[in-house]
């Protein structure tokens, strides 16, 4: 019969823990409101993100060494959200055609619900913390490879060397993160503009994978500067 | 004969304007600088602003009603900015070939010639503050626009019809300025990672001129929502 003493002390241990990751999220999330509120997240104060989550200053330590490190684990965040979008463009039929302007859908609609995470990336990249932009980068990269591998999987562009087919996508990355402050910055009460930008998208994205249908390699001009 | 005192009077007029100019700059400057260290725009304080142009809170009245009047204007810089780009560009030499190459080479001296401005366009169209969010789209659009003008100019895809043209340009726009980020990111000692850069940078806008030259206008889906 287990010793109830050692039971509570677990549970103990277990709620502790808990709570642990309850205060963790409420960090990440307060960092993220104050981004939604329009403040740059390098002018952001550990104090700031504290009060914004309920917390005393120290409390702060026990989860991160500094606000920089938070970024950090927001742009993990970030990375999380860019592929479970990968995983919501693949249940997208390609026989029921216009699979590009329901993909571009989809990709409103992913925008417009993870509100807080688009804004993120969409400052920081070009924000003031190096550390941040280079793991933003890095992130975006491996995202526009994953994509890579889709079409490939697809049996899309078969012509394009790997190299090629990952700079398309990276073409179309960044016409979605452009296409994203765009989204985010739309008045509510703006059907007609709303259409008129989705059309603008779409045709944006027709035209990269028109130029990636008829990209032909040409022999390599060889591969260190002149 | 002149009365020498108006004459005086009038001197000191000029010299007193003189000097306001100077000081108007010089807030303009104090605030690129700040961008320049890392800052972004809507954390700065027009007390900060001041400080590092070497004057008192209240000076800054005398040229701005706010910090934010100040960004704005610091858009009409990045007009002209960008303006005197696509005159620089404008005398790239067609009959040399490579055009597209050079005109590569000509933005990226452009950019690290003009970092505080270009820093200034990548933070801040996505940055904190709705209303140069705004402006700044509005300026990049009326570049857009222009580049377009040259190319109907060149007599570059007569086929395009006026508004898939400037959306062609969009993406050249979008592309340039994405590559303005990686450009001011380069490690200075780095040639082989700058040529990979320029080498991918010319592949996109190969690739967006590519699938503009095949682009062929499907009728309209009408211009409502559906």
């Amino acid at each position: 019969m287990p010793n109830p003493d050692i039971d509570l002390q677990r549970l103990d241990v277990h709620s502790r823990s808990e709570r642990k990751a309850v205060s963790h999220r409420a960090l990440l999330h307060a960092a993220l409101t104050l981004v939604g509120e329009g403040r740059s997240f390098t002018s952001i104060s550990l104090r700031e993100i504290a009060r914004q989550a309920g917390m005393v200053p120290n409390a702060f330590y026990r989860h991160f060494a500094s606000p920089e490190n938070l970024g950090l684990e927001l742009v993990e965040e970030m990375g999380i959200t860019l592929r479970r979008l990968l995983r919501e463009a693949r249940q997208v039929d390609p026989s029921k055609g216009d699979i590009l302007r329901r993909s571009v859908q989809v990709y409103q609609q992913y925008v417009k619900a993870n509100r807080l995470v688009f804004l993120f990336i969409s400052s920081e990249r070009s924000g003031g913390s190096r550390v941040l932009r280079v793991a933003i980068r890095r992130d975006v990269t491996h995202f526009t490879n994953e994509m890579a591998q889709d079409f490939r999987d697809l049996g899309l562009y078969k012509e394009l060397p790997t190299a090629r087919l990952q700079m398309v996508c990276g073409l179309i990355v960044m016409t979605m993160l452009a296409a994203a402050i765009d989204i985010l910055d739309l008045p509510a009460d703006q059907p007609l503009l709303e259409h008129e930008m989705t059309e603008n998208f779409v045709r944006q994205l027709q035209l990269i994978l028109l130029g990636a249908g008829q990209w032909r390699e040409k022999p390599s001009r060889g591969d260190l500067p002149a």
